[in-house]
């Protein structure tokens, strides 16, 4: 940590910030310059709080040189996590993970031919919701329970592991019984007491990037999660805010390469959310794969004109399979390939 | 709500879409153009989801022409909504309600001293967290019901009504025990559980803005706890996510006339976060009051040097005499004036 | 400045970073921590250049301390500058200038009747450009030097000095030559070519912010007109671009008292750009005063429903009279007063 | 376009606006609604300037339907344009065009040097810059002229036709008699007199996205070119302003697959500004390709470590060639395949 000293500071001023900065444990190191003083602190174990240097007389600026997070931190383990969230499926290593499925859970029909749909052209696991965070009171707010039971009947149906989002505590708990894998959505990415909550549930995670949230308040929301004692956690970029209508979001696709440098938690793309618009799906799916995502999390509806929630951005099925051609063709062009529906031998993809 | 049809649209294309709208109880008014066909959506009574019709073959664009939301609308409500917080403090007439205290209360002699200090400066009612949401799981996380118990201790010796913030479902309960005024924070403006929860507890509600949510989407978290039957909604701008590191938010202050054009509700402004930064805060104050704020939100404490957390945004209580008497002065060039403490004669302020 | 090395960085890396902060004359002190090692350069004079550093293997980040710019920074000189538009016009002072007018100058009689409607209502100069900038090629772009000309028409009839817009090096010679201010658009801000042509000019520069320019950014681009010899340079903030739609811009009224903070230039608001909206102009007028604004932009029009640009955001002269009521209240409030049209005894405002 | 009037516009408000639309030669056609009424006007040849509906009495808002741009449209043209830089070097048909170079022009060895290597490693085209916008005034600004003749020097030793930006129409003049190709750069996107100028040069133009702009800005600029008469236009995605500090720039690759839809002027990414790093070059590079960019701009530079500018996302020569592999890896999964260098038998690619 460095403290920036204001042009004017005094020298009794820059004594109380060494104080402090001692009265916390660590070492200050005065750097007097040209312009103004700053001053190291030496010893940063990842755990200072600057709130109590920030609010000091004279003090212009901290700049945080050691990162705030720490189990997420690549400099704490430097080997990739593996998250597995069934037997045969693990995110994180070599092979690719495609998670697709309608956006919500609508009835029994149709999550089961989704997941026949997409089981049949290569994807690895099940998305769909039943619990839906929605910007209107208004709109369909998902099936809840029922949604979750539908999910399991259509997991058996085909052998796919189910991803779906929790927004509370008391339902992360139904989502853990059932589901092999909890979403926490962008919205929720700093409910920190559902963060806790999810936490200590011993399950993978999925964490959506939020709205407009930078790449370190990311790895803190997984911090949270670690801290808790749960270290299979996938991170998901879903596009950001921008000011630029063109899109529904920004699809920031250099945040994979950063999120791999900075941490050794596996990360995926949503260019369904990243995107919003059918049509930009599939070469996004590719851009991120090309990127060096993890895997790929796609909205695909049996029949999205007819989808209660996100029918703009839902691939049809056929172009799904589509989909699953170009990403494959993309993993081969860097020395990766699709992970395979579980049960299935590998040699059949390709 | 408008269809903007593609370029290429056919004239099947559009008579399917025609009747979705046709379906869901509304009238289709294909306009044909030069470039495309657009087609209106006539009789929308502000329910509209747009989800059947956005993924049709041939939509290029859906444009809402009437406001996603409803309750909270100056078209469904044309006067002002008051919202009292306590006997004799209400938010949204004439009288602008400054809200003052610490970020986090510590201890009880932290929060008695800042209650009787910003009592003493003239402020309408008492802010301080007890349940703190924290970028860090390594941070402050505030004191919890503990907390609670402190600020019903500094309201009875202040007569300062309580405004304090609840983070989940079991937490919102004991705010409500305690407090006069749940407050909604921007990382939990999405939160739509803790929103049902809280809409359904009958307290008033500051509901603030989310780091980087439009106004519309503002207005449709509002629109939540008003559909569970709770109309004592404030709003409150505290600074959105912008490109520029000079301030730690941008503090949008046009929201506040644009919050006063669409809605009832009363908006207020908090120049502690909107800014970040402790010299900003008394120009920003002036200037959300002077833009038409119906209330201010600031951080003050004893010691900011030693407080637990933003101490560099918190006011000192010299300060925050200074702020209130600059404020006065604005709200007097504006016809308004400074609703005082409660149990104040009004004609001891000016 | 501050390199911070890379986790893994070898003293050989520290060592080649060392030797070529000395090889640029400058001082490094190496401060190694827990998680990484921090070079401090010690006697920055405000002109290092990182590019030497930055590329250098080993290098994490490189965090500048001290400012980028010097001739505006408050340091280099600590009293605010003062800008003289016209004999009695001075920007900067207590006084804060009012300056209207059209978008565009479109005929003699619109000029005129907008200049001495603006003077009745005892604005300070007038506005109106003859050189528009438009985001289409088919839109109105202004009557060039004709334009000049009925602006030099408008100020011989009401005595208002002109400040209207440059958009290449010669358009800024024309308008040297009859305006008494040359203004910089938001969108060629970091048009250096054009900056330097205008500082040579000696003319005083009202500089407006860009589109989604940092406030460090608008300081530079001042620094290239005060490294040509001119520093009579008024700094303007227009509003920037935000994710929300709800206004054509988000205005930036907390640059007000940064700028103020890190630079001794003069800084005006313009709340009809800023908002882009007619019915938020006066209360963003109001709150751009309370922020501190030195003066205000706005732009005003005999007759806005006719109007070639801007229609939607230019007030009629009768919303203006009250802006000014409203304007020079929130200036005596603050202890401040609107600067008189020229020629006016300061006694008949107020 | 759509005219959406307020809620409470009066009947007479509605006449006005619809003989507005009429006395532009358009027709309106009211629809009136539950709760206000739209007035579409029909008719719209992209051309319609909506200044002089906007500002009317009653108007709530006005929605474009048609496209602002017109001769940029994949509308006006459906075929994708192809835009030749040199003999065999043309952007926008199944090859991909690989510009890459260092940021500027320093000196005769070091531009040869790196035209030699990004020659050897595949490149299509060479980079250089010899007028160089800087955010300082006390940076290092260019050779200048000067550095276009080393340019050509590179050229005549390597074959590599020259893009290199200029700023100004003096230097429009010089780059255009010694480039294949005239930049415009970000900072000079909306420099409507600089593509006034440029757009008459009768030279391919490679016009990067500015800052903030939205793709239909970038699109409008184009448009200024095509209005001129030059078609030969590339497009340019470099990254736009975010939030997130976690890079340079957010390099906003979605915007490739949108502007194919929406114009069928060619697109290249900039992964070397888009990211600002090193390390995220290459992921970026096959990323841009994956999503369809129609080329890259990429910097390189014999030694980074030495660079006077921009040092620290510039290549080392050997990264390059390990770009080059991994992007003609990707051209291939995606049935295109990278334009040789000219001159070069294309068997030896791949």
């Amino acid at each position: 940590m460095l403290v920036v000293m204001q042009h004017k500071a005094t020298q009794d001023e820059i004594d109380v910030v060494c104080e402090a900065i001692a009265k916390m444990g660590y070492t200050p190191l005065p750097m007097p310059g040209e312009q103004r003083t700053a001053i190291g602190l030496i010893g940063n174990d990842g755990r200072v709080d600057d709130s109590q240097i920030v609010g000091l007389a004279g003090v212009a600026q901290v700049i945080h040189v050691s990162k705030p997070y720490k189990q997420v931190s690549r400099e704490w383990r430097s080997g990739n996590t593996l998250v597995t969230i069934a037997p045969g499926v693990t995110v994180g290593g070599n092979e690719i993970v495609v998670i697709a499925g309608p956006c919500s859970v609508e009835n029994e029909e149709q999550i089961v031919t989704a997941a026949r749909a997409v089981r049949a052209a290569g994807a690895t696991a099940l998305r769909g919701g039943a619990f839906k965070p929605r910007s209107s009171p208004y709109s369909f707010q998902g099936l809840g329970r029922k949604g979750l039971e539908l999910l399991a009947v259509a997991r058996r149906e085909t052998g796919l592991p189910i991803v779906t989002e929790a927004m509370d505590e008391a339902g992360a708990e139904q989502v853990a019984e059932i589901a092999d894998c909890i979403q926490i959505g962008a919205r929720n990415m700093q409910n920190y007491s559902l963060l806790k909550s999810v936490g200590r549930l011993n399950k993978p995670v999925l964490l959506k990037r939020g709205m407009a949230a930078t790449i370190t308040e990311l790895l803190l929301c997984a911090e949270y999660l670690l801290a808790e004692g749960n270290n299979q956690v996938i991170l998901c970029e879903r596009g950001v805010r921008s000011f630029d209508p063109a899109a529904r979001n920004m699809f920031d696709l250099n945040a994979i390469p950063i999120v791999h440098r900075l941490s050794h938690l596996p990360v995926i793309g949503d260019p369904s959310h990243g995107t919003g618009s059918r049509d930009q799906v599939t070469p996004m799916a590719r851009a991120a794969v090309a990127a060096g995502a993890d895997g790929l999390l796609v909205e695909v509806h049996p029949a999205p004109d007819r989808a209660l929630s996100d029918g703009a951005q839902s691939l049809h099925p056929e172009q799904f399979i589509r989909l699953m051609q170009e990403v494959r063709a993309i993993s081969q062009a860097i020395g990766r390939s699709v992970s395979p529906s579980p049960g299935t031998a590998a040699l059949q993809i390709g």
